[in-house]
């Protein structure tokens, strides 16, 4: 089945004739009230969650999948508690997704063109070691189809497929520049830096069809596995000077900048400190504008953020020309802005 | 006097006749076992201090000055304690210090020049009313004397004449490159955020001849006095938009990031986040390579800074092909290298 | 119409038929199963929220109004899935709310009293500049009249109608004992901090129909707000002293005692600290008494607090003369008292 | 010896002949180049310390005494190395010190009187119980005698001679003036837990020649050696009110406030955070007061004061007609009385 | 009634006759649509709760109980919004409830064993003074009937019948076996110092029927009384060394080991190091092997936990001999075993 | 050179003749008030460290040697400034230092014994994949040489050569008794833990004469060092199961519990747990043992430890029957006990 035929969930109506693909994110066996048993289901692509049940033939359906699985099924859909719910006519296991973006979020950017900035930038790094040790990473296949593809977080920032490519792109670019602007800085330990600090999370993340914690993403954590995958490439590189590797492992173990954020080193030279700012600037730049997006409150204030502790101000500053004629005075105009 | 006759404190050796203006630090009277009384003193320039003596003359010359004056005197230098001291032999109190930088270490880079390069970013400002407000500023010449001579602090970070104007070009300018970056930042706010954020040192600090905090910078802070200086300028600019006036006064109060930083605000939109994480940037640069250059501690590790908790490690990465001939594998180099 | 005829959402029963102002705090539009639209309202007066539909007329209604609209109705009170709800068969826009206690809670205390006792107390300030500063507060008609209605606090303590006004009368009378009680203490700046500590929430809350917070509220909050207010009194009283201004703004900014609730400067000198521990014991008794008030849990002890992160012992000590008639030792009269 | 016959540390000067009553705080034996061992000891009264040498009879003399105990002495003045240091000619151990103020600073205020205060207030009263425990304490004579001479603390606020009744008393009077002003406090509880929440300071410190920690003092601390106190009087209340009993310890064991103050409980019910405030309160204005008074800083800021991180602002403020003639606006003459 | 007859609450099942003893949770009265008045309660016994509703009689049965009592009742189970609920025939107050685990969980270890073990432990305490005060808790039958029957905490750890006995055995266990591998600590104190730790909470937690704080509990906490019960056995041994007993009632105070965690005192000396560890040891592997045991997150993760903050992992590591034929390297087994 | 005829530091006195190897910690350069230069060096041996002066033939031997070497003197020892000095008369650079224990403190134990009882505990490991990791460690000779010799740390716990050997078999020995006492923990995984725990100090530290942090301890820690050593062994390993090494390296980065103690990854399961505190508790008992041991203050107290923010308790507990012969009332015995 090809995506053009899915019925996104976010756009299901009552009375709906339903045909799709959905990943099955809960799935619990009850009874009706006459004993008979049932499949109570939470369904899921990338545009929303909807509950299905399935009445007939649960005995032979059940066995057939769990939760994780992607179902291909045909059903309609009505309304229970003044919500929307799926009744399934036909289920059966979906046996190859080939578009993971059916359930997951994607990049809006250009993934090649990412690709080919990225080495764009990577090419500029003279040290000989360093560049042997990216182009070692570049050339790794294996390594290559994941990297174009891991998201960069479960939560927050850039978390959707590809959003390790581009937040790798985006630090690496202001990496460059920021080594342009302070020349105290070794721009090729920057940019390598920020080319590895993250490539952990291809192993921290599980992303085939939702975004979660691997076990040893959840045990080790990106920034260990980071600099095993770094080992793992020197051994292949005779000749490394060890004061770069060391730096370059620093670089990758620091980035979250203070203990609490899991970094069991803090920053120990410029590169360091740059290089977590930097991720730091790009990731709340990414997080928070799709935080605000993403807000469904109304008024120019967004609904309270667990993650921050506090409100954000939604909406672009606008050119006062544009939307005034005439005020009198800066104390009153204040208040006409903004308690209308 | 002019400062090309001073005899430096750091170039000062014993038996030598020095002639100079300090600035006395500290001023004791004591007297001898033989009942007369003499003046002891902790003499400074921008190049260090030392200790100095009065023996002759006491009860006349005393009354002439106090701590925080600058004498200028003949003397020489004999020793004490293995340390070197002065015998005064004639002292005035300085009635014009025309140079401050006689006193006060001063920027590098060229005034002129840097006020010249913030008037060219500033001049990309579009947005009509903050290219007033900004206006207001660079017009006002008494506020432009003491923005070019400020510092940025009282120690760390821009802690020189002319500290204040090369931190704030520096966010300036790196808050240009970062607008141009993310093209959902409103670059006129952030410019303008920039370029005011940390104007209020120029009340918070005295800088005729140390550097040190004014008791309204003790009292207020920078923060609060900043916002001060822009409601002042909006007094003269009828019609300013009460929207932008809020949101460049959050971008001064919110500029440090946390509460513990002592902003009262967190930030609470983009060019906030923004903005404070460039601050953070420039002065862990200038900070940081500072303190680094000033250590004089042996080896590649500076002595222990107890502002980070921490210990940096200093020195430029080499590139190993200049400093080795040949090294066996990677574990053996690492030693090597660091072990040495 | 008149409060007297209004029915009071607390007093609403199932078949009442209900005429009242009320405050629209959600407004959305559904649509029934048959396809035809009604609206969904939260309205709320000063004593409760209530649901709403509107199940006639909608298209011609719905635009009217929004939500922080005040509306006029007619309806009837049924029931739905055990609440209360209205279906309401008149509905228009007030057009003018004389009287603002109708939606929120106001102070129990005499509005007119507590400004006249705090005149009294302010009269006794002798320092001229200080006795001409608070005068400029207290003859401003338009500042007095939103010093009289504006509430301390959104939430906990004093938040209510004529709040700000009772808080900052009882931090005056406190302020006025621990001036006498401790002499080293200036009598004039500690009663005149006292007056002006919290007077920038006149403008950090919104206070018409609901209390909550203003845009410049929560991006620049009433610490920073209210030391403008006092500048720009200063700019009307030639020859203020500066060391008093700087005290007072001092005062005004340390207020919260520590930089983790907002206070930029911490206290500096005797009276700043005196005036943040007034100010909190005043917040604690107030805020804490309602809590306990409003608590609706059974036995001694409340809900917990998430505030305070605890739970808090209600109700008063019962002389035990009164309530008992032998008890035998003092260790079993405590299991008695404790745990009927 | 009489304290007037005893010289005090403060104004021994060079050449004096000195006779006093001094505590031993540091002994130490040496051996001179020609091998004879001599005695180094530090002395002190209330006023200071002083190095002291013995050269004759070293080994007849140094047994009779060790650190910690009052010798009575003989010597002269003289100066090692720019300090003034005794040589003793003539030394025995004090049998008996009648006068604990030779060695430990004691209360400005007169005990007599203090007690007489404190009794007026408790006399207030009204509940039959909290009555009957205070006047427990009160009738012990051994108790009486400790507490008339007990310190509040070994540094910072009351620490002197009779400082724990001038805290106690000064407690309960603002605790008197609170419950007033508060109606919904219980008044006999407030107060009744004013007078007990520091009592377990008698056995916490040791006050007999030098106010120090007793071990208990270090291992239990006063908030449990108080409650236990409490409990030993309860033993001889029958029938006394579990409730009150509970509260009250509650009253002492919180009135720090917050666990990292070492309170064990935090403040749960009105009074106790009242408690905790008023303390607070006294703590700062006695220890702020006494460390602004000691600070020997010239200009209006004290030293660094490490308890609180912060420096202070010293001085009164002065009615601005006293001191000065004409100044122009209110920003110059800022400057002018910043900095002169 | 014997609890064979009692149907288990996890048991009910729609249109099941129902016998039992229950806890009421909750109680309200409501009023149907007609106006009739009925009760609304939650019924609990240790396995579960569950609503019940009376429909009959409600006037006369209403006064005979209040929450926090045990009713015996009968009544059929039926479906109310999808979730079991009983309406019942008859009620009456259950007069004396024998076993107390109908309504509390209990210890799985066998109580009368266990004493027995702890017995043994506690003889081989060799000094006579802390076997003499153990001695008197030992043969105190009162304190001996609660000691068996107390839960060691409302929440987490040994939270269940028989739950203090069990924590404080183990704890005595594992401090015989520290204190042999450690021969720097004082054995018998450890010991003494484990027995006594938690010994304060027969007074803090009441568990009668449910396991709740008690109001002393809450209001001074199981330190400070446990410190008071070893000061009522201190009463009766004459003799007793202050210098043990200070010991012995710092390891109560300081065994929680840090302020925020509630210890007034921090450990100050060996044994009490040793005594907070193993008693922090006991209880997590107690408390997260029944959290671990309770959970019912589907995989290897349980769910988040907020006391901790994390997610655990489940299970046992499984012996890959005997789950795996043959897998190639490494790097894919790893990938094999956790993304299935 | 034989270490027996090396003079100790701490046993030169003046006029002693001196012979011995010691380590140069600081040389400089000066010069004499007639123009020679002479050299000022700080040389060092375990006992301690004592200045030194060459004053003959400086330009010849300064270029022989550098801080850090190790110098083969002759010399006398002198006095000055109240200091025992020497002046050296011969001086050449130690060749080969067979015995680093002349420099650095050495674990009391027996290392050959040890490792037997280290190889015995190990050998109860029953997973072959776990028994044959440890293997890997014990049979590699460059790697026992180095866990023979290592420190577990440069200060605090185990600070001395074959610390980390002591520390390590102590944690494996209570890893042991744990897992008897809990049948919940997974025995191998908890000792095969215990064994791996703290094995990347070998890299983290250097040890050749003085302990130190090497370059690559500074910047990336034991933790990742150690999770690296891990990764080599595991190369050699094929089928070794993922599980088994995830958890494993999971127990090494979380050993230090908590963030903020440099665990990138907080314990998440019951063996974490358990190897952290029994990790805590091995090192808190020797590092507090010595710290007590090495502690010079007179009384029962110590001076205050600035890495635990207290004063401990020094001195075993002593059976009263032995000291005291006839006290009155436990509350005067506690007096007499504590203040004598």
């Amino acid at each position: 089945m090809q995506s053009r035929d899915h019925a996104w969930v976010k756009d299901i109506k009552e009375d709906d004739q339903v045909r799709g693909l959905y990943l099955v994110k809960v799935k619990r066996t009850g009874s009706t009230k006459k004993g008979d048993p049932f499949l109570s289901m939470t369904l899921a692509d990338r545009t929303g969650e909807i509950e299905a049940r399935v009445w007939e033939r649960v005995g032979e359906l059940s066995p057939l999948f769990k939760e994780g699985d992607v179902i291909d099924v045909e059903g309609y859909a009505g309304s229970y508690r003044e919500q929307t719910q799926l009744t399934l006519t036909a289920l059966k296991v979906a046996e190859d997704i080939s578009d993971p973006t059916l359930f997951m979020e994607a990049t809006p950017k250009d993934v090649t063109r990412m690709v080919a900035s990225l080495r764009d930038i990577l090419k500029g790094i003279k040290n000989a070691s360093m560049k042997a040790l990216v182009e070692k990473f570049l050339s790794d296949h294996n390594f290559m189809v994941l990297f174009r593809k891991a998201p960069a977080a479960k939560n927050f920032h850039h978390s959707y497929i590809g959003g390790l490519l581009e937040h790798t792109l985006s630090v690496c670019q202001m990496a460059s520049l920021v080594a342009d602007h302070y020349p105290e800085l070794d721009r090729d330990l920057l940019i390598t830096g920020a080319f590895l600090h993250d490539l952990g999370k291809i192993k921290e993340l599980k992303f085939e069809r939702q975004i979660d914690y691997s076990d040893e993403g959840r045990l080790l954590g990106h920034l260990t596995l980071g600099v095993a995958m770094v080992d793992e490439k020197l051994v292949g590189l005779k000749d490394f000077p060890g004061e770069i590797a060391v730096r370059l492992k620093h670089l990758i173990l620091s980035h979250h900048g203070e203990y609490e954020f899991g970094s069991p080193k803090r920053p120990k030279f410029l590169e360091a400190f740059a290089l977590h700012l930097i991720d730091d600037l790009d990731a709340k730049m990414n997080g928070l504008s799709r935080f605000m997006e993403k807000d469904r409150q109304e008024g120019t204030w967004t609904d309270f953020s667990r993650l921050f502790e506090r409100y954000f101000l939604k909406g672009k500053l606008q050119a006062f020309e544009e939307k005034e004629e005439s005020v009198p005075s800066g104390q009153e105009r204040q208040k006409v802005l903004f308690n209308p």
